[in-house]
């Protein structure tokens, strides 16, 4: 059998560390700026940073229930030895202010209201008296500034408010909100291409399955990381084993997407097939066949002009592994995503010793139970042990495995 | 002015604890369960655990590239004495086996074949040489169940593969379409009627505000903290400060959805009235007036029957503090979620002292550099503060303030 017998050979092919991998492979490409309502800005990435068109909140704001005055009429002010002041007027919500604060007097305000003319403080409703219809005593000194906000305190005209690169976060939209802002320039979603390869594979909807066949698991599990990534999942179906079908299907995508993920086939004729397409597609070409990493070192990274091609592992396990490490990163620099949000973690002690190789990178998935982390292990074609996972541990290429006891670090899944 | 004469009495209404709340605001409503296609269940929650329909994979596999072979054969076989076996066969790959292996013979497999008849492990090709055409050289012994996975390995027919109440994740789903399983039973995503209230309040697509007037930012900020929560944002718009107004928009909303949101106005005077009409909605009614919580305090829970209604802070700050901490939760639970996925923290060094009061859960928000967290201050009314927050951390009741240097736990904004 030729596949089984050439082999040997090319386990001794260049791999690159995860390291150099994620430093190293990140395509120029960049999806173009649209334009999209606020409502639906939600996780997007703005191109550019967001400034403020106005100043916000745009008026001097009452942050308390209370009477706005002149802070200095306060001055001095105690239980004891009130300050008296005349209520000359009430603020409504919403609305302008009717009166003046001058010397000596005082405006009803709600929490929000206007400041008024005159007014440069606002003493809270707590802190005053009604001494009679019309008088207040205060009996707490109120600084300049107290009570209130500045007109432009949350934001000044034109100022920077929001980073670009960062995806959109709920609060981000609220303060878009308050500005006005009714539609952001964000990057469009990096459209990405799943394509699955594999003689032995079927769509999932297949009910009857003959003998040797398997179903597709790896492209709806994509699908979810790619949406996850802020990507545009583009399922193109399984391609036959063929490698006019493959080379076909493939400059379709690059053609036609940002980002194009294939799974090469499990066996080492089916990766080798895939290699040999994916090097005819374009400059600069292959850029690392393989990478130090367990489980996923079958992994093919490439690019056909600014496109990234990322040939995944045939077996679904580790062609999540790998995607999560690798695909993600790269479906967001692609998206513009330069400060992408951050993972959860979890430090947890080791149930177990995992051992490991020098010079790997081994990804270990572990259950994670009032703070001990079980590590699980089985053969990698295993997708059961991915689900029993919480998340995983990694153990560096420098480390010859982690002993149990230890704090490690867990990556949870989300 | 009523408002501010009555606020100092209301101050001394009953607040529960942020754990109180957690622990007891817990409604009994449950959306329906309803059919989903597997390409749409990323992140929606199982209503029962889900069974493998058969065995899987279904055949026991190779897991690598080999020989299929008899393991007793290969007992005692080294560099220095190997076995010798005559190779009968081969494999193709999602095809069923034409040849069965006995004593003495060895068939080629790609990994992912199936294992032959009469098999019981696989031997890796770099374990072997080709000693003359049809006949290899296996030099290392090889255990029954080496190189393969069992018919049942990744799961046994009708065995749970994915718990009741956790969000189904990528690595969930590819494991359901390897098993054939292509629509799955979810709850139904909780609608959460999102209303807004306000003299002051325009809608933000208002391009000139007059003076006084603020545009709606909790809206659309808590219409991306449904969705993250799992939840369908049902956002109804400002209704005016005005009972019959309010309480003919909050009827409906108990009558149409599973959760109920009010950002109840800023002022005392709105607080109020929002409250009065939240008691007539029915029973069991308010279940607090305030939670000892800053920013956040003023916020109201209360049952219309089995609908859990929110009346949040009206300021979209604390608005959207109180509704991370209370909201999200409550909207997890009426969706099923009753394994929520983990939230991303950090460890960090406080750059600053944070003063708090004895009794009071603070949330402070702090921007994280370098592992140092430095609390953002600033009035609550602020929603630039939230913006600049990479994430906040908590003062917990019993504490008077965190120092300076202390290692804190950050829970960090996506």
């Amino acid at each position: 059998m030729a596949d089984a017998a050439g082999a040997a050979h090319r386990e001794f092919f260049a791999v690159r560390t995860v390291a150099e991998t994620l430093a190293g492979f990140r395509p120029a490409r960049r999806t173009a700026v649209e334009t999209v309502a606020l409502e639906a800005a939600h996780g997007r990435v703005p191109g550019e940073p967001l400034r403020a068109p106005h100043d916000l909140p745009g008026f001097p704001r009452s942050t308390v229930d209370g009477y706005a005055l002149r802070a200095a009429d306060t001055y001095g002010a105690s239980e004891g030895l009130p300050s008296y002041l005349d209520v000359v007027g009430s603020v409504a919500m919403g609305r302008a202010p009717s009166v003046a604060v001058g010397p000596g007097t005082a405006v009803a305000m709600p929490t929000g209201g206007v400041i008024p003319d005159g007014a440069d403080a606002v003493v809270m409703v707590e802190h005053t008296q009604e001494a009679m219809a019309g008088t207040i005593e205060v009996v707490r000194p109120v600084a300049p500034g107290e009570g209130l906000v500045r007109a432009d305190e949350d934001a000044r005209a034109g100022a920077e408010v929001l980073p670009a690169g960062r995806p959109l976060r709920a609060q981000d939209l609220g303060l878009l909100a308050a500005a006005g802002v009714t539609t952001v320039a964000v990057h469009a979603r990096p459209r990405v291409a799943i394509l699955s390869t594999g003689d032995e594979v079927v769509p999932p909807a297949t009910s009857e399955l003959t003998l040797g066949e398997v179903r597709d698991a790896s492209a709806v599990a994509l699908t979810a990381l790619v949406r996850q990534a802020g990507g545009e999942p583009d399922a193109r179906g399984i391609v036959p084993d063929d490698r006019d079908a493959l080379r076909g299907a493939l400059t379709a995508a690059v053609a036609q997407c940002d980002v194009v993920v294939v799974s090469a086939g499990s066996s080492v004729g089916a990766r080798d097939e895939t290699a040999a397409v994916v090097a005819e597609l374009g400059d600069p070409g292959i850029w690392t066949h393989g990478i130090a990493l367990r489980p996923g070192k079958p992994t093919l990274l490439a690019q056909a002009g600014d496109v990234p091609v990322i040939g995944l592992p045939g077996n679904p396990r580790s062609a999540l592994v790998v995607f999560r490490l690798v695909g993600m990163p790269v479906v967001r620099l692609v998206g513009g995503m330069t400060d992408p949000p951050p993972e959860p973690r979890l430090r947890a002690r080791l149930e177990r010793d995992i051992p490991s190789a020098a010079g790997r990178f081994d990804v270990v998935q572990v259950a994670v139970r009032d703070g001990v982390a079980t590590p699980l292990f089985g053969a990698s074609a295993l997708l059961s042990v991915l689900t029993a996972a919480d998340g995983f541990v990694v153990v560096p290429d420098e480390a010859t495995g982690l002993p149990a006891g230890r704090d490690v670090e867990v990556t949870l899944y989300t």
